[in-house]
């Protein structure tokens, strides 16, 4: 499929974020992403103690130490799935690292009902020291290890950033996609509250912004022309902040022609816009 | 060179715009740049009756009718150049498209103070037409011209773009980098007064920007992190009439680690992160 016929099939989507849109930018994506090499793939690692606490390792060819991505995906808070064996998606985005020459972790991480805020944020933090505690054995540079989280997963990437405790220093740059910054402006959609805490009026304490402005680590968001109408909120609000606190606006990709959905399930296809941003990223630092 | 190398030295130059940041920058990025088949370019091709109005066209190889882009060159309105022969810039930019499968024109337009706002809008408009005329002729399909400008040359795509006369319905979609979209909040630096009128106090009905909200052409922004202060007031004060406007951030590109010289010139580099989104959004209609 092209690049016209893709895009003209998920403007014809719109943006309303529905079952029927997931389903039809999933389906147009699966058969055009790559599948990792399993040779250089481990499956199910345990970075904690917690049946969520595991990762799927990607590794380049060659002995060399290699950058390394660690994804978060997304599910709302409540769902979701660093991809399993076959399975397209987020497959494709260690498939995609591979051939980069990067190495890539995939991360399940703790889900709400079960824990709430900021459980996610010290999942990331475990996952990060547990990649940087066996920088050696895995072969990758622990100088180099990149966070990026999409959706939900943004979020909690956006926590490391703003609070990051014992994982301070340990990462060379996050990317956050489509993702929830300012909890001030969030929407009570059916998921969110049972990570925040429903009973909770505000719930701006947790809101990772203000850490977000303050701290120096290299920051690339992302945001897709049809994403959800509270993502272009989100990310008008960051853009609105960052700008009153540095007079720059952040480095922000607005993806032309793609979805909620295949912001980070574009990776490594052929119509994939995102990939060659973050690689130029990964490689600048 | 390696992007970390050239990211880190940009970033060292910040972002003041000041002759040593020019000619550093350029002299980073001219020993990176391809250069084009000759073999496929026509130099100096008139498209108006100044001496001014001259294209070079740069063709791929194969006989199918290619897109087809414009290149409108910065300077503040007052110099600059689309390339002479053996000249780093912006042959690079004819040199890419080749590379990719598409056809490029280089064009010069008529500069102030000779002439004023808004001869820069209508030379984009006589090249736009002057190839849509030709089409069979340089192989291009006319389906499919898009524009692009940098800085000056963006204001005048922009302009374009907000009131095409003659041009309406001729281009597929427009490439905006750096550019001056609210001439309400324009800086009076030495250029800017001799293109809008020095002894005008107000330059807002010249300003392209309610034009551009009117507009369903595809548009394409990009901005530098490391560009100077007024383009990132520009680009917020565009973000925020589009979001104003539409609810929606507008797809805006802003590139880690470049500078405004770095945001046109790198293309076709090692190091450039802008081509990749040029030829996806290109492909993409």
């Amino acid at each position: 499929m092209d690049r016209r016929t893709f895009h003209a099939e998920l403007r014809a989507m719109g943006s309303e974020f529905t079952m029927e849109l997931i389903e039809r930018t999933n389906a147009l994506l699966a058969p055009l992403v790559p599948a990792p090499d399993e040779s250089g793939t481990t499956r199910d690692i345990a970075y904690g103690p917690h049946e969520r606490h595991r990762f799927n390792l990607f590794r380049p060819a060659g002995s060399e130490p290699a950058p390394c991505l660690i994804f978060v995906h997304d599910g709302g808070f409540v769902m979701g799935d660093k991809g399993a064996p076959g399975a397209p998606f987020y497959n494709n985005i260690g498939a995609w690292a591979q051939q980069q020459g990067f190495a890539c972790a995939t991360m399940n991480y703790r889900l709400a009902p079960e824990v709430r805020w900021p459980a996610g944020r010290d999942d990331v933090i475990a996952m990060l020291l547990h990649l940087a505690s066996h920088a050696a054995e895995y072969r990758i540079d622990p100088e180099r290890i990149f966070l990026m989280g999409h959706s939900a997963g943004a979020t909690h990437v956006a926590d490391v950033v703003a609070a990051p405790s014992g994982a301070a220093g340990k990462f060379a740059g996050a990317i956050m996609s489509s993702g929830f910054y300012d909890l001030s402006i969030a929407l009570r959609d059916p998921f969110k509250p049972q990570y925040y805490g429903a009973e909770l009026e505000d719930w701006s304490p947790m809101s990772p912004l203000p850490g977000l402005l303050a701290s120096r680590a290299p920051c690339l968001f992302a945001l897709c022309e049809l994403d959800m109408a509270e993502c272009h909120d989100q990310a008008k609000a960051l853009a609105d902040a960052w700008y009153a606190a540095r007079g720059q606006i952040p480095v922000l990709h607005v993806q032309s022609g793609h979805n909620h959905i295949s912001g980070a399930r574009q990776i490594g296809s052929p119509v994939d816009s995102f990939g060659p941003l973050i690689a130029s990223f990964i490689r600048a630092f």
